[in-house]
Formats: structure tokens, C-alpha cells, sequence
């Protein structure tokens, strides 16, 4: 299959690129720059000198129709809206990694602070979460590929929701990612002096992944009644990954091994989500560069609350991956096609 | 007045040491390090030749009260019993940095799973945190300093917990820290390779700083009733810091304004505790190398929780500079006594 | 093929066993540790759960020939030497990524302060540097793969000394390191706190691989003269990545671009030395996690020096990625085959 | 004494308000930022509140000659020559941390590619090396601090040079610098993304401190002619500090020792400046935060070089605490009033 790129340089689409190099079954036959078209790929990025012979093109939905039959789009959210129509217009099944076909448009608007897509395409998007929905992606036209925060967030309590073994309106989820998750963009949230030997939180409570979560644990909610999350991010001084610590108020008297049986059975079938024995943890490092999310939970007979851990890279589980985890099933492959190379661990 | 410093070569000890070269009414008269006794402080530390001269010493109680009023005692959990008692007979008034004052006997056994001091010994103890219990610290012979992150906590709730404006059982603390707090001894924890682009968290809901946070949030609470806490660690790749994030359910409709006017007038003659304006917050580089906590807080009007985040650095406001602080309240001196130079922003 | 890892439990282990996942040919069916015989890889490595299901073995030479062809030995320098001469009888292949069958017996006690292997497996051991030696290589039975440092530095400087443009006795190289290349075991060397925001040099003038580069340059000295160099390492806070910055008197008055012709010529057929354009540099992480090493060059006008600096990933160039280029060379395959992966950069 | 900080909110000048707040005899009564003239300097840079009140204002000379006897002036090179004019004129003696008046006209022009400041100006301007020309800045009323990388080169070299005991032509500096020294201008070059987990040259024998290492050495040459050196400069992922690694041809057979000793009379009434024992060695950590530099060497017996290893903080000895020094010279105080403060080691 063929498949164009849109956004290359950003450290998503960077990402997309390079993971797909190790996919026996897709030939990147389009990467697109508006920004910097005309120039090869690897004079911006010379880490790619010798691997990959790519030159960057305006994302011109006719000619990418021509060379490609999916198409994922890396570009910024507020964007992405103003190509996906034509890509799908011209027949491309898109995978957009963007927030900007995730949310209803009120509350896109909301929360992104920008204009929402025409409610036509919204209505074809499918939130990609493979772990959730994989029958409706595989139909698709238009798959939102989810958040990086909402990935990590949700495999860790998709489980608890929709047993009903937690209160879903107890959860609150104390969120950390690593810088790349900010972008290429400068600012001076991301200089080096700024950011290294420090720790902060930001967007507390405001966060645009927020209504992602609660849409999806709404979705799954055995109650059916709306959830409503307390949600703080922080940056910590690293370049990959994310780990979330999730608490919520158990609604029985269960011990760890009960809730792990249960995360167990409901990934049984998950290729990526690794689950820790009781006792031990997940860490960043365990995923980096790599598209699994280990979680690892714990009762405290203390409190009668679960803590749930999950950690993911938030550049691939978290985007650029779980986009290629989406692509084979659109394709109709295994899930794992392309995916299953070792975590960079060092 | 003359301070013995026990445990100079640790971080902790280090940090005192640095700490009181700022101090212009304390001359350090003994420095101990059992294990390196005979040799120079500078020959061990080498940043110090040429500014401090000290020769280390083995921690003898006689020697130490004909040459000291003051000890401070840097040495790990269960090895500062060991010495205290000594120090306290022989008419040196004492502020032990270590965990092993803090805590009724059964407790400190459960949770440290080392024998606790001597009855008698404790029950002189007095929790030095001056932002609560200034007057008690003033005329003690032996001071309890607080644990690292029973500061950062204790500070950012205090006020909500003595007014009644949370419910204290829905307490969920989520701490992060910085790699110095894990002191000097060698592990495959402390590996730079292990540690640096990583992040985890560790001791889940079992950390040893969780009585001694319940004790003081008891201890304020005005139902009197025993506060039981949801509490987290996590290591940040970086060497100084702590940020906690709190989360608790308010008891009434209250503002972000209202909580911080009760902020400003529980804390209106700390002179360490710094408040954030409503949509402003800390980070730990706001503190480094200082005796500050800062402290931001806003009220969610989406699920009526307010989080509270505070920052201190674990060596200064969380181990050695408290340690001053309390040293200052002792002498009868103001607490800000070498204590008031510009945080290390940089 | 069939592979058996040698102290796989080693960081440069643990690079081999992740590089040898991209192998198509390469079968991995021995993996030995010592000290964690009975263990799973995945349980001390808890990144490779899912990933890779070998059980950890002592390394029994008899049992390895049964099982594999070639065996990787992934142990520390003074104790390859046990167990080389055993595989070597059993009828297997080695590739010994430690320095014991680098140099002459003599030069070995001396830098490396160990007993040397008998002169016989000496006698057969060739010098594994494929931009150099590529043919002897092919036929060896016993390759010692190049240290890190020197695969960088000869790499930059091969070119200059063989065709006699600069004189190989004013050479200086400054040499810089992440932290992997000090291994796995404790140090207060390796403690985070003492590491992070820190650089500084180490065995300055007295590194072992001094005499490896300087062996291999008077290999290539067209006077046949012993080659004597300047050479100091440094520590960078980070993981991954040597660069060398290299300094000597040219003896023409060649230009930057009289220089750059020759590097092309000699490096024509060596798929993993990547040039930069006259005013382009390298940097550690272009290579990050790949077998390439990248140069640049400058010639200085003002003083009629040649500056080189060259970038490889210690783990991989420096190690395991050369032990498999190798590997390739015994085998008979395309030397980048299972090393065509993308650098990670980010 | 009275102070004027222009500048104050870039790296350099925030790190001298740091830095004068320890100073008991100087008075800030003036910091200047025309960018952000009118805010206060702690709601600029947070981690100031309560401990700094100074509000922000336009460098006004007049206005500064009323309130202030001297000024640091912490602007950009090529900005600082607009307003050293002015003081002079109003009678404000000055400390410029830019590199406008450290060079001859042409040579400044060159190397910055700026206009250089009228001749006039600079006829009057010492350069401020305290080290080597305390006499001269005693009476200046202008001084040009010296460069960072300029600082810990010289004060590496000078004795060698001075003492005739190298050749000054052999002269090869590999200089390191953490990112601070970048200032706080966004770049690529400083993205956090971009410099975490990497190490590369910059500027390979191009930066613009080259002619003025020259100057000083040429200087101090006993045969009086023009030295020519090779400099490069890296980047280390660090924020403070530079460590500076010099190679040079010895004129004769001296020992470590015999060097050592001409160092430690060369620099018998230099406070600041801290040489190791033989076998010990600086590192940047050592410094940071404080105004001394850390001098090793060594002799090889292999190449007859000596290698001599400098550690600064750039950000202080190469920039703010030198200026104090600079201060404390022009004022007939004691070299070291107001810098005396033990590094930052943790």
C-alpha cells in the first residue's frame, strides 16, 4: 500500500516516517511541507542522509490521490480541517493525528479556541483507539487518531469504567509527559535553560484532551452518565514519554489480583498493553520509541482506591504508532504489521 | 552561637553546611562524617578548597557539646537514634533531620521497619514545622525536622484541612521529586543511565512520609477525626525539587479567590511561603537552592475540587534550610536568619 | 544463522540483542549471563516482555557450538579471555567486543593492568574495523571488534594519516562520551547527581585505547613510523553518543574541499561513513541508535590546521552495530544487513 | 556603593542581580530593560518575589548618572555600544559584559560584523582579566569583561605563555559550554528537543572569542609575536559551565610538578583562581554558581605536551562575578567582597 505523509518535519510526522521504515507492507510514495517544499527531507533532517531519499512537496490532495492510498496527516490541529476534506473528496482514507475530528464541534470550539470541521466529515471520523473501537476503524474513511494523553489515560481505565468497578466521577489523573509532545514550535516554555533541572504543571484543569477523556469514558460508562475528570499535566525535563497516575474510588471491596484478571481479559487480545504483575510498575523508558503502554495498578486497602499507572511514548502509541496501528486496520492486517520492534531502552 | 553538623558528607549535610556559610550569627565548630573521619571536608568535596576548612570528625556527644550549642543531625533513619540521646544528655539541643523523631513508636516501626527511639527520647520531640507550630519549636531540646515531602504537602493543604474547606478524606496527593532526595548510596535506581529520559514512580501508597503527613493533617482537622490519604512518588530526571499536586472535594461553593484570601491570612507572617495569584503556579526552579515554597491552587468549577500544587527544594525548604529555620526559632533569633538569599533560577 | 549473545545483561548485550531483532538472517538461540542463569531476559529487562521470550544460560562453550555459529562476546575486557579459547576449540566463530585480543600481549598488561590471552588465540585474532580491513575479516575465526573511542577516531582520521596529508605525530583528539560507554556497574561515577549538569575529563593521556588508535595509525603511516598521540576523554551528561574533535598540521596547504575529495574516495564503498559538506558538523545524535558515523572537516587558513570532527553511537558504531556489520563480513552477507534502521533521532 | 544593572533581564544580567544581592557594599538602585521598561522585576522572573522590589526602566543615562556610581552594563555585543557613550559622559564609570570594547576596531568588525564603538571610546577601555591587569582596572573608567570561553582559556594558558614554557604557535584549545551561555534568545539551536541527549561543535574555529585569546597571549609573549591559536567550541545538554581542554608543545623536559609550580606562584594573590594537585582534575560542577576557576594539567611523557584542563561557570567568573571583581577593583575594595559564597555543587 501507498502512503502519503502530511506534516513530515514535525516531530510527529518525523516520527511517522520513520516508523514506517520498518513496515514491510507500506512505501511512502508522498511526504509533504508547505513550509519547506522543494527541499529534501534529509537536508532538513540530516540524521536521514543515506536511510531516506524523500523530497518534501506541498500537500496537494489531487496529486496525492494519484500516488497514495492512505494518507496520515501530521499537521497542526486547527489545520489538518483544511485538508482532510479534499484528501477524502479524492478518495484517500485519511488517518488525521490532529485534535481536529475528535470532538463534537461545540466543544472542539470550546476547547480548542479554533474553527470546528464542516459537520459532514465530522460525522464519517471514528476515534481510533484500537483497543476500543477496531470493528468501526476498519470500515472507516476517517479515523481520529486519538491524543497522546487520552491514549495513556484511557488504557488505564477503560477497564474500571466499563465494569462499573470504580466510581467514574472519584477519577482524578495526575498526568506527565516528556517535551516532544510541545512541538517543534519555539517558545519559551521549551528552551533548554528553561526546561532542564525543572518541574511544573500547566493548563491545570484546562487541558483540550480533557473532553477526549470524558468522552470516551462516557462512552463506555455502564451508567451512562456523563464523566467528569480532574486532570492536571506536567512536563517533565525528557524528550519521549508519558506516564499518567490515575486514582478513583473502587465501588466494591476488590483487591489488586481481582482488578488485573479483569485488565486481563479485556486486552487479551491487545497486542500493545502489557500489564505489570502486582508490586510492579511501569516506567517511560520501557516503551520509549516503541508502540506498547504498560500499565500497572494497585489497591490500597487504606483508602478502598485503585492507583493505575500507565506509560506510553507519546510519540508513538501516543501518535505517529497507534496512526500505523490504524492504518493495518484499515488495510486489513495484523495490528502489529511493522510495529514490533524492541523499546529503545538505553 | 557553635553548631555541630552531623552527617556532613550526605547531600542533606552538604546542603547544611552550604546553607550556614550564609549564616552570620552560626560558626560551624564540628563537622562529622564516622566513615571519613581524619580527613578534610575539601579533600572529599573539592568544590570547597579554599572556602571552608573543616576537618571531619567521628560524632563524639561529649566532644561536641564543649564545642557546640547546636547539632544538627544529617544522618540516615535509624542511625540518628543512635546519637541523639547522647547529644541531648550532654546539653546539646538537637534538630535531627532524619525520620526517627517524628513518629510515635509503633508507627515509625511499622512504616520504617527499624526500632524506634527510646520513649523517653520522643516524647521531647517536637515536629519542627514553623508555619504551625512556631511556639512549641521555640523551647524545645530536640526538634523533629520534617521529611521532604511532609513539607511540600503539609504547606499546600494546611489551610484547607484547618478551615474545614475540603473534606479531608478525599485527599489525593500525587509528589514528584528530584534524584537528590534519594541521597548518595549507590543503586541501579540512582544510575545515571537508568535514570536520565526516564520517569516512574515508586513505593506506591507505601511511602514512609504518609503517617507523618495523616498525623499533621490530623492534628489540625476540627472533626478530630483521622485523616487517611492517597499518596504517590515519582522520580523527575532532575537533581533539586518537589512538586506536589493535590486534589481534594471542597466542602462548599468556594472561589480560587476565596481559598487564596484564606491562604494569605493563614500564611500572612510566613515569611517563606509564597503565593501564586489565581492562574499563576510554581515550578521547582522558582525554589532552587532556596527556602521558599511556593504555592498555586485553583477551584474546578467543572468537578468542584480544588488542586493545589506546592514546590519547594528538597535539600533547603525540605531537609537543611528548615533545619536553619527551626535552628533560628531555637536561638530566638528571626526566622529568615541566613536564610534570605535569591533562589539559583539559573 | 544462528547467534549466541555473550553477557547479554550488559548494556552493550542488551544493544546486540535489540540490534539482532532487525536481522533478517540472524537467529538469536543462546543468550548467557553469568550471574542471572535460570532468568528470564524479559524479567531483568522488563522493556522486552512481549518482545523477545529468551531465558538466560550460563555461558557453557560446548552447549554454544551445539546451538550456534558465531558467538557475540558481549563481556568485560580481563574476562573474555575465559571463555574465547573454548569457543574457538568448540568450532564457533567469535566476534569479542571486549579489548583483550586488540593489541600485543605486552602493550594489553600494560594499559589494561590484566594477564593477556595465550599468544596463539592472539596469533588469530583480527582487528574487526570493515572500513579498513574488510578482507582479512571475511576468513577470520576470531574477530576483536574495535573499542568506541577508536572506531570514531580512526574513522575521522584514516583517510589523512594513509595518504600522508597531515603529520600523524601533531595529532591531538579530544575525545567526548555519554555515560553508556562506562557500563552498567555502580560508581559514584555514574550516580545521577553526580553526572547530571556536570562535564568534566577523565583519564587524561592514560586511556586504554590509546594504543589501539595509535596501532592501527601506524598500520597506515606511509613512513611506517610509530604514531604517538595526544588523547583525552570527556564525560557528556547523557546517554548515548561519542564525538571526537581531532586536530593535526597538514602537510600541504590543501583545502577544505581537497580534503573532503579524499574522505569520498576512501569511504566510496563504506555504506555507514556518512561526509558532511564543507560547513556542516556533526552531532551525536544524528546517529543516535544506527551503525553510522558521521564527519566533518574544516581546514583552518589561520593556522594551517585540519579540524575533524566525527560522530558515532558508542552502543552501536562503537559496539554492537560493528559487531554485526562483522558478523555480516564472517557470513558473507551485505555489511548493512539488519543495520538500515533510521536513526532515532529524537 | 550604587549600582545600575542594564540589562538585567537576560541570563548575564539576571545573574549579576543574583550575584550583587550577597555583595554587603553595593546598592542596586537602577535595573534597566527597554523591553519590559516598566514591569517588576519579579513578576518577570517569579522566583524574585519577596526577595527583590526593583522595577524595570529604560537605560537613561542622565538618569542613571543620578542614581547610580556605577554600571554593569549586561546588553547584547553590538547594543552595548550605543549607550556606553552616555555614561561615560554623565560620569558613570562602566563594566561592559558585551564583547563591543574588547577588541581593536577592525579586528571587532571582523570577527562580530557590527560597527565597533568610536575610537575614542575604546582608547579608554581595560580590558577587565583581574588576574592579569589589576593595576590598569583600578583607575578605568571603562571596562571590558572579558569573554567566557576567553576567561578560562587565559587563565589555563597564561603562565605556559608567559613563562615562555610552551610553543604559543602549538597552542590547540577544545573548549565546552553549557547552554546558558547561549542566552535566552529562541533558536532552533536551543530548542530543549534539540539539545537533551546530544553533543556537537559549533562555530569550528570561527567564534568570535579567537582574536581575543589572541590578544592576550600575543601580549604576554615573551619573543612579542602574534599567537595563533585552534579553538573550537561544543555544546554540552547542561545549563552552567564551561570546561576548556588546551594541548601545547612544552619548549623543554618539565615535569607536572615543575608546571604546577609556576602556576601556584603565577597565581599566589589571584583568590579566585584553584589549582589541583597532579592526578586530580576539574569539572564544571566544582564552580558552578560561584567565581572561581579550576585549573588541572598534566604533563605527557609520551608526546612531551602538557594538557591543562579550566572549569568556570560561565555564567559567573565569565560574565557576572568577574564584573563584581571588576567592581570590587574599580571601588579599592578587596578582590573577593561580595563573591565568596561556596559553589552550588549539588
Amino acid at each position: 500500500m501507498q502512503i502519503a505523509i502530511l506534516g513530515a518535519t514535525g516531530y510527529t510526522g518525523l516520527e511517522v516516517v520513520r516508523l514506517l521504515q520498518h513496515h514491510e507492507q507500506a512505501e511512502v510514495t508522498y511526504v509533504s511541507s508547505d513550509s519547506q517544499a522543494g527541499a529534501h527531507l534529509a537536508d532538513v533532517y540530516p540524521h536521514l542522509r543515506g536511510v531516506l531519499a524523500h523530497t518534501l512537496e506541498v500537500a496537494d490532495p489531487v496529486e496525492i490521490a494519484k500516488r497514495a492510498d492512505y494518507a496520515l496527516v501530521a499537521l497542526p490541529s486547527g489545520v489538518s480541517t483544511n485538508v482532510v476534506p479534499g484528501l477524502l473528496a479524492a478518495g484517500v482514507r485519511v488517518i488525521d493525528l490532529a485534535g481536529d475530528h475528535r470532538l463534537p464541534s461545540a466543544v472542539y470550539a470550546a476547547w480548542y479556541q479554533k474553527t470546528p470541521p464542516s459537520s459532514s466529515v465530522l460525522a464519517s471520523a471514528i476515534y481510533g483507539l484500537p483497543e476500543l473501537y477496531a470493528d468501526q476503524i476498519a470500515d472507516a474513511k476517517l479515523i481520529a487518531n486519538p491524543g497522546c494523553y487520552p491514549t495513556a489515560t484511557l488504557l488505564s481505565l477503560l477497564p474500571l469504567v466499563k465494569h462499573g468497578l470504580i466510581d467514574p466521577q472519584s477519577l482524578i489523573i495526575d498526568a506527565k509527559s516528556g517535551l516532544s509532545g510541545a512541538g517543534k514550535a519555539l517558545s519559551a516554555g521549551t528552551h533548554f535553560v528553561e526546561v532542564h533541572e525543572n518541574f511544573k504543571a500547566y493548563k491545570v484543569g484546562e487541558h483540550q484532551h480533557i473532553p477526549e477523556i470524558e468522552q470516551v469514558l462516557t462512552d463506555v460508562n455502564p451508567s451512562g452518565e456523563p464523566v467528569t475528570i480532574s486532570f492536571t499535566t506536567h512536563l517533565v525535563p525528557m524528550i519521549r514519554g508519558i506516564l499518567t497516575t490515575s486514582y478513583a474510588k473502587l465501588t466494591g471491596s476488590y483487591s489488586t489480583e481481582d482488578l488485573l484478571a479483569v485488565y486481563r481479559e479485556f486486552y487479551r487480545n491487545a497486542p500493545f498493553v502489557r500489564l505489570h504483575a502486582a508490586g510492579h510498575w511501569p516506567q517511560t523508558r520501557d516503551v520509549t520509541a516503541s508502540n506498547y503502554c504498560d500499565i500497572g495498578l494497585r489497591v490500597d486497602p487504606r483508602t478502598q482506591r485503585v492507583t493505575v499507572i500507565g506509560a506510553i511514548d507519546n510519540l508513538v502509541k501516543g501518535a505517529g504508532g497507534q496512526a500505523i496501528q490504524n492504518l493495518n486496520l484499515l488495510a486489513g492486517l495484523a495490528q502489529t504489521t511493522g510495529l514490533t520492534t524492541a523499546p529503545v531502552y538505553l
